[in-house]
C-alpha cells in the first residue's frame, strides 16, 4: 500500500496545516490584539494558500485516481472519498481566490465586532459586501447545476439542497407556529417565573458553576480550556487539547450555564474523536449537522429539564448564595421560558427553528433572488416582525448578530435545525437501550449517556456519510418527527397544553 | 532582481514557520492544557521539519550564490548576509535529526516544569540527558575548528568563543568580587530595609499597576498583550501582537514588577522593528546579547532608581493601600537590596553575571570537559558555595530553576552578561544626547529615551552586527568599562563605599 502511504502523508500535511488555521483562529477571537489584525489576515491567507498548493498539487490527483482502483478498508475508503471531495472543489479555485478569501474573512471579522458593539450596519457593510462578491464568484468557479445556494449549502452539509430544506422547512413551520401560537395563549393565564433583577450572578462563581457542570458532562479539563469570547465557540484545535469559549451576563446566569453546555456537547464531539486517525478526515467530525446535534443534545435535552436541575441545584445553591430560594421546576421553567426575542443563541426550542428560517430564507434571496446587502437589514426585521410580531429597534438585535456572516459561512445556518432533528432521533434511540432519560439524569449519573455516544458518533468520525451515521445510530434514517413529538411533548407539559 | 525577489519569497515563507513555531510554542507555556503536549510536540517537529525543508532547499544554495557576486544594498546584504549562515549551519544537519530534536525539546520542558515543582532531579534527568546527547550529536555534524563549546557560543550571539568570554568573565569577576565583599561588609553595620511579611499585594492590584509601568514604558497594549506564566518570557510573534509574560507572588509585588519591566524591555525592541521587513532576517531583533541589553536597560538602569520610584509612588500607593508608607528611597533600596540569593533572575545587578558565569563554567564543562549529567546537581551546588558561600538545599533553588536547558538553549546564558554590558554603554551614549538620565526619568517623561532606542536599536533590526549595532549607537566597540563604571559608582552610592 505504497500509494495509500504516500497518500495519507500529504492528506495530514494538509490537515496540519488547517489545525494552524484553526489554531490561529481560536486565538483570534479569544486573545488576540486589535493591532495584531492586519498580521493575522495576512497569515491566514498565507496558511489558505499553502494548504490550497498542497490540496491541488497534481500528485495528490494522481494518487486519488490510483486509490479509487484499489480495494480499501472502510477507513481508507473513507478519507479516499473526503479528499477527493475537496480536491474536486479546490481545483476550481485559483490559489490567489483563496488567499484574498481568508483574508477578506480575517477582516470581516474585525469588522463586525466593532460593528456589532456599534449596533452599526454601515460599518460593516463594506466587508459584508466584499465576502459575498467572493461567495458568489466561489459559486461560479466551483460550477452551478441547480441553484447557486445550493453551492452553499451543500458544502456545510453534503447533498443537502434547497429541495430538500425547503419542504423540511415548511413542514417544520406547519407544526411549529401552532404550538408557538399555544404557548404564547397559555403565557397569557398563566405565571410565570422570572428572575430578579437585583441580583449579581458573580462572574467567577458562574465560571465555576460551569466548569463543575461541564466536568460532570465528561469534559475533560486536562485535555482543554474553558475561556471568554463575544461569540461563545468550540475548537478541536489539537489531540489532547480542545478548547470552548463562552460569556459572562453578571444579570443571568442562564446565558453562560447554556453556553457552556452547548459548546461542551461539541467539545465532547472533538476529545471523542478516534486520534490515531488525527489529521486525516476519518478522525475529524463528519458534519456540522452532527456536530451541531451534540451540542443541542446536552444543551436542551439534557440541561433544560427538571432531572438536570434537581442534580445541579445545590451546586447552583452554592454558588449563588444571594439567589432566592427556588426548586428545580421554577429553575427549570426559567430555562425554558418561551419568549419571542432576538437573539437566535438564546431562543427557546420552539422558536429557535424559525431563527434559522428566517436567515435560510434572507441566504437564499441573496445568492438565489435578488437582495442587496444594502437592503439585508430592512429585509430581516420585515420577515421578523412578519414572522415573530416584534419590531428590531438595532440591527445589533437583528441582522448584526451572528458571526457567520463575518466569516463568509453563507448556507451554514440550516445545518444548526439538522442539528436539533438529529438530536432528538438521538435521544429516541438511546432511550430504547438506556431506559428512561429522565431518570438517568435525575440518579446523577451521566456516563452512560456519553458512553453511547462515543462509539456511535464520536469514534466513528467521518467514516460514513452524516445520514449513514444517523440510521446506523438509531436504526433510522433522517426524519424530522422525533423532533416534533420531542418538542410538543415537552412544550405541551410545561404549559399543559 | 528577479533572484532577490525569489529569495525573499522563500525567506518569508522560512519565517513565516518560525512564526508558526514560536506561536505555539508562547501558547504551550500560557495555555496549553497538559494531555495536549504529546501532540504539541509532534507538531512543533513537524514545523521545524517543514522549516528545515525549505532552507535547505538546493535552490536556496543557488540563489544565495547568485545573490552574493551581486551588488545589493544594506538590507539586502543584511538577509542575504544572515540566510547564508542559517544555510550553512542547516545543509549540515538531517531533517530528522531536526524533528528528533524539536520534538525532544518539547518532552523535556513539560518534563522540566512537574520535575521543578517538585525539586526532583532525577525526573528531569532522563529528559536533560537525551537533549544534551542530541546536543553533542548536533555540535558534531556542525564541525568543530575550536571547542565543541564554541560552536553552541556561536551559535546565540555570533562569532563568541570561549576565548572571548573566559577573560571577559575573568575581567568582571575581578571588579565584582571585592565589590560584593565590600557590599556584605557594608551590610553588617547599615539597616536595611526588609518588606513587611504580613501584607497581602493583591494579585489583580499588582497586574493593574505592572500594567501602568509596562504603558508608560512605551509598551502599546493594542499592539499586545500581558499574560502568567511559570517562567516569564516575552514573545515577538506577529507584527502588531508582541506579547510577555509575568509571575505574580503576593508577599512580593518586586518580583511581579521588574519581571514585567525586564519583559517590556524586550517586547519594546519587538513593538519598535520594521515591520516593513517582516518575515526577514532584516526585520528581525539581531542577538541575544542585543536584545538582554533593552531588557535589562529598563529593568536595573531604570527601574532600580530612585527617579523611577518617585514617578511611581503614587500608582504604588493606591495600589496597596495596605502597604506602610514609605519614600522612594526605601523602595529604591529594597529594589536593589544586594543578597546572596539562588536565583538568577532576581539577582541583583553585582550578583547577577556570577550567576550567569556559573552556569557558563557548568556548560563548558559538560560540552568540554567531562561532567557527566549525573554529576551535574554537585558540581553546581559545590561550586555555588565555594562561589556564593551558600549551600543549595534543594535543586528548585539550583541546576532546575531555569528553563533554558530545558529548551535545548546551551551556550545562552553569556549572551545575558553581554545584555549588561550593551545596556550601560547605551546609557552612557544616551546620557550624551539627552543629559542626566535620572533627572529625565524623575520628570515623568520617559518617551524621549525610547525615541533614542527606536532608530538606534529597535528599527535596524539585524542590518548590521550586533557588534557594529552597538558602535554605530555609542561610538564605541562593547566593552564592559560603561557596566563596572555604573555599577560600582551605583552600589557605592548605595552603600556609601
Amino acid at each position: 500500500m505504497e500509494a495509500y502511504d504516500e497518500f495519507i502523508q500529504r492528506v495530514k500535511d494538509i490537515h496540519r496545516l488547517g489545525a494552524l488555521q484553526g489554531h490561529l483562529g481560536w486565538d483570534q477571537e479569544v486573545l488576540m490584539p486589535t493591532k495584531g489584525a492586519a498580521s493575522r489576515g495576512e497569515m491566514m491567507a498565507w496558511l489558505a494558500g499553502k494548504r490550497h498548493e498542497q490540496l491541488t498539487d497534481g500528485r495528490m490527483g494522481e494518487l486519488l485516481g490510483l486509490l479509487e482502483s484499489m480495494t480499501l478498508d472502510i477507513d481508507q475508503a473513507a478519507n479516499v472519498r473526503e479528499m477527493r471531495r475537496s480536491y474536486d472543489q479546490a481545483i476550481c479555485l485559483p490559489k490567489a481566490f483563496v488567499e484574498s478569501f481568508a483574508q477578506a474573512r480575517s477582516e470581516a471579522l474585525v469588522a463586525w465586532q466593532s460593528a456589532r458593539e456599534a449596533s452599526d450596519f454601515e460599518a460593516f457593510k463594506p466587508a459584508l459586501t466584499n465576502l459575498i462578491d467572493l461567495t458568489k464568484q466561489k459559486i461560479e468557479l466551483l460550477g452551478v447545476s441547480s441553484t447557486p445556494y445550493d453551492v452553499l449549502l451543500d458544502e456545510y452539509e453534503v447533498g443537502m439542497t434547497v429541495e430538500d430544506y425547503d419542504p423540511l422547512f415548511a413542514g417544520l413551520r406547519e407544526r411549529l407556529v401552532p404550538l408557538l401560537q399555544a404557548i404564547t395563549q397559555a403565557q397569557e393565564t398563566s405565571d410565570e417565573p422570572v428572575l430578579p433583577t437585583d441580583v449579581v450572578f458573580a462572574v467567577e462563581a458562574q465560571k465555576a458553576f460551569c466548569e463543575a457542570v461541564s466536568n460532570h458532562m465528561g469534559f475533560d479539563f486536562e485535555a482543554g480550556r474553558m475561556d471568554a469570547s463575544t461569540h461563545p465557540f468550540s475548537a478541536g484545535l489539537w489531540p489532547g487539547d480542545t478548547r470552548f469559549t463562552t460569556r459572562f451576563d453578571e444579570k443571568d446566569p442562564f446565558s453562560c450555564l447554556y453556553a457552556v453546555m452547548h459548546e461542551t456537547g461539541h467539545a465532547l464531539y472533538e476529545q471523542g474523536l478516534d486520534h490515531d486517525h488525527r489529521y486525516t478526515p476519518r478522525g475529524a467530525a463528519v458534519s456540522l449537522g452532527v456536530h451541531e446535534s451534540q451540542s443541542r443534545f446536552w444543551e436542551n435535552q439534557i440541561g433544560r429539564t427538571p432531572a438536570f436541575w434537581k442534580v445541579v441545584l445545590p451546586w447552583f445553591r452554592s454558588a449563588f448564595p444571594d439567589a432566592p430560594e427556588v426548586d428545580e421546576h421554577t429553575l427549570n421553567r426559567l430555562a425554558n421560558r418561551v419568549e419571542k426575542g432576538f437573539i437566535r443563541v438564546e431562543a427557546d426550542e420552539v422558536t429557535y427553528n424559525l431563527h434559522v428560517m428566517l436567515r435560510y430564507e434572507i441566504e437564499k434571496q441573496l445568492f438565489n433572488g435578488d437582495l442587496e446587502v444594502d437592503d439585508l437589514p430592512t429585509a430581516w426585521n420585515t420577515m421578523f416582525k412578519a414572522w415573530f410580531d416584534v419590531e428590531v429597534s438595532e440591527d445589533r438585535l437583528g441582522c448584526l448578530q451572528d458571526i457567520h456572516w463575518s466569516m463568509g459561512a453563507f448556507g451554514y445556518f440550516p445545518t444548526y435545525t439538522l442539528g436539533n432533528l438529529y438530536a432528538a432521533q438521538l435521544l429516541e434511540a438511546m432511550a430504547a437501550d438506556l431506559g428512561d432519560i429522565d431518570e438517568l439524569v435525575a440518579s446523577g449519573n451521566w456516563e452512560p449517556m456519553l458512553t453511547w455516544l462515543r462509539p456511535r458518533i464520536h469514534e466513528r468520525g467521518s467514516q460514513v456519510s452524516p445520514a449513514q451515521l444517523i440510521e446506523d445510530a438509531t436504526g433510522s434514517p433522517p426524519s424530522p418527527e422525533p423532533f416534533l413529538r420531542y418538542v410538543e411533548r415537552k412544550y405541551g407539559e410545561l404549559y399543559q397544553l
